[in-house]
């Protein structure tokens, strides 16, 4: 066949003008110039940083994506790997625009700018290069961990580095015989006599665990101290630098650890996927002893959230390239008569079920877009607020919603990656035309900082009932609130109608659950799933609820109507066509567990 | 990471059982023992070649699947092509094996038995292998286009070759500018002084085009012939043989056609996808000019059973490679309590999100190949039959389910791969594992022999009204006869309630567009691929009415009760939790196209 021509390679346009609507519009992010950080990104700053980061993305990290999946990480007999071409530059740039400190204290080098800035940047990023993207994406979940954990002058020696992006981090928690059971991990802690300790194990799936982008990586790992509990009690994390550090900060002796081999995997092929051995390598404890698991989940919950943020930047990311493929692939004629008859064929754009793909793909991720934000503002709101009631209900909203961010965001954003590249027929399937990258790097993000069924557990088994189910209250609280306010308003009857219907569901599942699965355990894990995508729904739902409100009332003022309007028939799709796949779900969980369980394990 | 072991490396087992139950117990294939053929399918035949086809799946073509994906075809510079290793001798044992001629006429040196049969053979080979099994399975394809349309001297010359495996055939349709739109196509064919024709074009996607399996190839083209009619209505379908054929039979001199290129696929990688080029090829004329669509539809029909076929066999494959691993896979302990308090941890099997994600694999396989068997059982009544209604009734239920097992079975299949992927966590997502492997080798079959979206236009556009719906009428009348026989039947009324309920979408989607759809046809777009899912729900649904039927008279009659109780269970998972979706299928058909086709196409 024709190879994709030159202009019509995979391309990237970062949704800035979405994201400044979102932020502005529906969110009234200057609601919140009293928290630190808010009013130096002042609307013209906000533009000013997202225009840019686009621009990074569109221009810096996009145009290698096709030819670092092609070309993948190669590991060297002596245990270094080096990345793809064009990696180092691309990565050097976003060193360079101190894009690793952007949400970072000042105090540490960074520009302390709000955290939901970030995120939004994140999907520019990983959009536009996923696998390039964990490089970096991996060193701000270390910045964190060290950031609440960390002793002074851990905070001290790395985390400017990292700011710099001088130095990368990692995470490193899964060995071959435990995953998601933490509590079986055997890699070693013994102490030295200088207060640091010896690391002996094998840690395996370390993303960015080794490479050429940086001078040093800083480690954090989980491991047990010598006669330490069993289980999860007895994890300690530990900082474990590739180089240990001189007291003047500069770069010393390589330290015990390597990378034994580099994995084939069935995408994110320019991020090197390592197993790192551990032989006795200085690593020093990151707050208490023991206390591992919670240092570890600062860690996690910050990368849930960007793994999330992933899932929504692989299907913008497809969605983009299928729209241009749907304006210009000439096939077959429109059914209400030829649309471009002086072609030979119209453009698949003329037809429904096209149309159907594009729509059902453009309104999840406007929606999905909102609620990554909305999240990402509670957790500047969690950490940032004076008032402590103010920061509980972010923490209630954040925690609850860090699973369905993580679980929905990446499984719809895989299945619309699929849409995307079935639009393009056979020529989705060949590699050149960079389809199938975007569906096999999307496909990680269901797996990678727990697999979805994990946050599905994790948020009925956590998050639902601590509290006495208090953050579940307060998200319902604050929808219902939503619909009442615009009861009356006929504008968006289109879109507070459904959605009642899609709380009405999720509260039945609730009560159902509250119910059923104290006494039956199983039932609640039969349902983990289906609840987590109920949540999801409605989650979207409202969003769209906000964005209908601050559309039309942008259009009433005269901004950009047709955009406007074009979010308006947006939403209406979502409601009429997706969230009422609330009632299936509610559904599955009511049917519990009894045939989910009938077989016996022999039976299958 | 520590690499999968010998023993662990993915394994097939063919579904021996289970076909023969649906084909004796539910299907109750003896009842057409009038059949030609028929009666030499006797019990025992079934059994024996069902083990052997079983046996050649699961020890020939499944040990070489993974290395072949590894591996995948190379083009030399002098245009020919070699398969993976280990290929030609597994496609030499199926050749031997006679099982290309499974169901050809004994004329041409077929068995002439049942195409069913062939299915569930299809169904195991491509469970094993896919890209090896796509070889034969293209010349299935061209021997039926042959088998019609042929001429008696193209028959002679071409089938037995074919039957006995020394020559494999395909399908050259696709060009660069022309997929689905197949009036565009470009090839030319101009009349030799011989009777023959040259032909000159480019051909793309062609599977199987070039390999080193078989000593000849048999090119089935499309091509206008000189001066014929613009459009499909100047298309003719020429045979053109890689090497010419002698007077004798044997192979002479080569044709004008070679394959230029091969392409970098997300999957199939042992399958090579050809760029074709035709060069003034010497081609023969199939049928008559300037109907070579109709003809090519006789290929294209039967391919589109066998790639549903395809979608199943690896949705299949998947299952039981997570089933050996959620057994094998020690992680967490079980809601209820320790399993396996004497290992670390309890298998993963125990909890219910595993169970839900088997279950819901599992109830999809086994319904959707008693549907698959149903619909190949409708092609043989429809060929075979003496009896005018009879074949006319088949024939309607053939046409009306193609569409539906090709694009249900393939979207279903290929999800179920990647739910069954995710059950490794991290494992899934390395190549060594084979689950990915399973996932890239499904995703072609939503896309080749008319990408999904093109089968459910099929199905709204022609099957539904074609005859004044008389098909559709028949399916409906046949599975309300079902509910009706048993509706006093209390071991029944899980399933018969349910299936009631799924019938009433159907019927109220069918309305919906009989009374809207016609005025404006948009709406059938809007609605196709919802509706072409749920027929195909509504059809499996019917399959598992009959199915828990047949297993209830079989356990009351003392026949294998666990295995009967385990797809009773496993049918009422479907009922309760799969069959539901026809009503959000029904919201969305019933939306029509408005939100659909609100915005303009440079609005998105």
């Amino acid at each position: 066949m024709r190879a994709r021509g030159e202009n019509e390679m995979p391309s990237y346009r970062a949704p800035v003008e979405d994201v400044l609507f979102l932020l502005n519009d529906v969110l009234a992010i200057r609601r919140y110039d009293n928290l630190p950080g808010f009013s130096d990104a002042s609307e013209d700053v906000l533009e000013a940083l997202l225009n840019e980061g686009g621009k990074l993305a569109g221009s810096v990290f996009a145009p290698v994506n096709l030819e670092g999946d092609q070309e993948g990480c190669q590991r060297h007999p002596d245990g270094s790997v080096t990345t793809p071409e064009g990696y180092k530059a691309a990565y050097k740039a976003y060193a360079e625009g101190g894009w690793a400190g952007l949400s970072v204290p000042e105090e540490y080098g960074g520009q302390g700018l709000p955290h939901v800035l970030n995120t939004a940047i994140s999907e520019f990023a990983s959009g536009a290069n996923l696998a390039l993207t964990m490089y970096p994406g991996l060193t701000q979940g270390a910045i964190a961990a060290l950031l609440v954990h960390g002793s002074d002058q851990q905070k001290q020696t790395y985390i400017p580095k990292m700011v710099e992006g001088a130095w990368t981090g990692t995470m490193n928690l899964t060995e071959p015989h435990c995953g998601t059971d933490l509590g079986m991990l055997k890699t070693k802690a013994v102490p030295n006599a200088d207060g640091s300790y010896a690391l002996t194990g094998t840690k395996i799936f370390i993303s960015a665990g080794e490479h050429d982008l940086a001078s040093n990586i800083v480690h954090l790992v989980i491991a047990r101290i010598e006669g330490a509990p069993a289980g999860t009690k007895g994890i300690s994390l530990f900082v474990v630098p590739k180089f240990l550090v001189n007291e003047d900060g500069s770069v010393g002796e390589r330290n015990g650890v390597s990378c034994g081999s580099i994995e084939h995997k069935m995408g994110i092929h320019g991020n090197a996927t390592c197993v790192m051995n551990y032989d006795g390598a200085r690593g020093w404890l990151v707050g208490a002893e023991n206390k591992g698991l919670a240092a570890m989940f600062v860690m996690m919950n910050e990368a849930r959230l960007a793994v999330g943020v992933q899932g929504l930047a692989q299907s913008e990311a497809a969605y983009q390239n299928a729209v241009a493929y749907a304006r210009e692939r000439l096939q077959g004629r429109s059914l209400t008569g030829a649309k471009s008859p002086d072609k030979p064929a119209d453009p698949i754009i003329v037809h429904p079920d096209v149309r159907r793909t594009l729509m059902q793909i453009r309104a999840f991720n406007e929606g999905a877009r909102a609620l990554m934000l909305w999240t990402a503002l509670q957790s500047d709101i969690a950490h940032r607020s004076g008032d402590e009631k103010e920061r509980r209900t972010a923490d209630d909203l954040l925690g609850l919603l860090t699973p369905v961010v993580k679980g929905v965001l990446t499984d719809k954003g895989f299945a619309n990656a699929v849409e995307a590249q079935q639009m393009f027929g056979g020529h989705g399937y060949i590699e050149e035309w960079g389809m199938s990258q975007f569906v096999r790097d999307a496909r990680i993000a269901m797996i990678y900082e727990g697999a979805n069924g994990i946050q599905a557990m994790d948020l009925i088994g956590r998050k639902l009932p601590k509290d006495g189910g208090r953050a579940m209250m307060t998200f319902l609280g604050e929808v219902q609130g939503f619909i009442k306010d615009h009861d009356e308003d006929a504008a968006l009857k289109s879109f507070t109608g459904p959605l009642q219907a899609g709380v009405n569901d999720l509260q039945a599942a609730t009560m159902w659950l509250m119910q059923n699965a104290m006494a039956k355990p199983d039932h609640a894990g039969a349902g983990a799933t289906d609840y987590m995508h109920l949540l999801g729904l409605v989650a979207i739902g409202y969003m769209w609820g906000r964005i209908a409100k601050a559309a039309a009332t942008k259009a009433a003022e005269g901004g950009d109507a047709a955009r406007m309007e074009a979010r308006l028939a947006t939403g209406r799709f979502y409601m009429e066509r997706m969230l009422p796949e609330t009632a299936l779900r509610l559904i599955r969980i009511k049917a519990g567990s009894e045939t989910t369980m009938a077989l016996a394990a022999e039976a299958f």
